[in-house]
């Protein structure tokens, strides 16, 4: 089994309820658990109750801090249609509610019909010819970091201390451990990297919400192409877009957050 | 008052429910009440219970279609802290949930801190030197149509049965009879606009999913700047991102939508 899929499990207890236990394998900076890693107990928790199996858009918002340890999903199935159907995920820690999760899912496993992309996958050198965004450097509490392979032509400016002053990257990512990426696990990877914002020297920024559309199951396992990058910051708040490409150069994600820097 | 104000109204009945009622005046292609007229009646609820003035992010889940009379709003406060609130809203007419939203709410009033913008507003001639996008034609059902105005410095392409093959579109746009944009109605105003996947040839869509994030509050009253594409379309999904500038060339709103053609 692969760690993820490990260290993500729920259990269900009846009633669309799930037991879950959050690790303090997956935290980012601060040493809180990753965004990207506590979506994923509400998108198994709603795999198990809704018929359709590729979560098609995610919203997901981020109301406190998650807390290593026992938690609880509280699903409820919305609508049921023929073509998707849709369900809220609550994610509670201790007593308190830490993530609300409204998801709709689909079958992208035949699709028919028009096809047009007018994006382009980032144009990176092979995966070996790269080397790790964070120049090999790993801060102790970031153990998100030991959990995703990122790689790049060179590591981050900021990582070196020169912030670029340009929140955008392009590189390659992957679980650390060779798990295939899925539609499930998407709206993990989204999230995983240090924000864009790094480079304008923002630091302890947090997420207010998270949209994730699944736009196609990535067709071959490995690395994945993405594509980070925030325009517009204003007042402490900021977006940041991300897309994930497969190898075969499709689009397999794009995601949306609003995230907000602490100290504004 | 504005029709926006008039049409949108809903009355406190008690434990966070609002009756509302549904006009056919802000009707889409179809003869459907158009997503962002719907979206309208959870946030003035939303508004009511919430303590923070301006919704700061929106995400809006289409169930079903709305339906024109008497409707009603449950809402849930679902945490309230110094800097946001968040707080969740279920549009129901008849038995019938049609939208379900998830909102933060903040105070854009006094925005401080670091600003920087990498986009930039549409450079478009004065919307006195535009025309109307639909060439001045209607169809009767669309009545949305008559709420909104929208110029551009020539009609869209698709409504003069050329369409362009390009998903994408500036115009300016502003409630017809003058009512300033607010943060509140920001939410409605991106989703009054045609589809830009018409110049596709693409009809017959819907929305899935609507997230908006609301940068500002607009400086000035009268005419927003939109800016609309699409990139991607696949398996009959499609996503597409708007953001409207209000006069003094600031982004005011980033909304992000996924759609499904009926057709595929």
């Amino acid at each position: 089994m692969h760690e993820w899929d490990a260290d993500t499990r729920v259990d269900a207890t009846g009633d669309g309820r799930f037991a879950a236990d959050l690790t303090d394998r997956w935290h980012s900076a601060g040493g809180r658990p990753n965004g990207g890693y506590l979506v994923a107990f509400c998108l198994r928790a709603l795999g198990e109750v809704l018929p359709h199996p590729d979560p098609l858009v995610v919203s997901a918002h981020y109301l406190r801090p998650g807390v290593v340890g026992p938690a609880r999903v509280d699903t409820e199935v919305v609508r049921l249609g023929r073509r998707l159907s849709t369900g809220e995920a609550r994610l509670t820690c201790g007593d308190r509610e830490v993530l609300r999760v409204v998801a709709s899912y689909a079958d992208l496993g035949d699709p028919t019909g028009r096809a047009l992309d007018l994006g382009e996958a980032p144009d990176l050198p092979p995966p070996d010819e790269c080397v790790d965004v964070y120049g090999g450097r790993r801060l102790p509490e970031v153990t998100v970091a030991d959990r995703v392979d990122l790689r790049a032509p060179k590591p981050h400016g900021w990582v070196e201390g020169r912030p670029s002053g340009v929140p955008n990257a392009e590189f390659w990512i992957r679980f650390a451990d060779g798990r295939p990426a899925d539609t499930a696990s998407l709206a993990t990877l989204v999230d995983t990297a240090a924000p864009a914002v790094m480079e304008l020297g923002v630091t302890d920024s947090a997420t207010v919400e998270l949209t994730v559309h699944v736009r196609a199951r990535p067709t071959a396992p490995g690395w994945l192409a993405a594509r980070v990058a925030t325009r517009h910051l204003a007042g402490g708040y900021y977006e940041e877009d991300l897309e994930l490409w497969d190898v075969t150069g499709r689009l397999v994600a794009q995601s949306r957050q609003l995230a907000v820097s602490a100290g504004r």
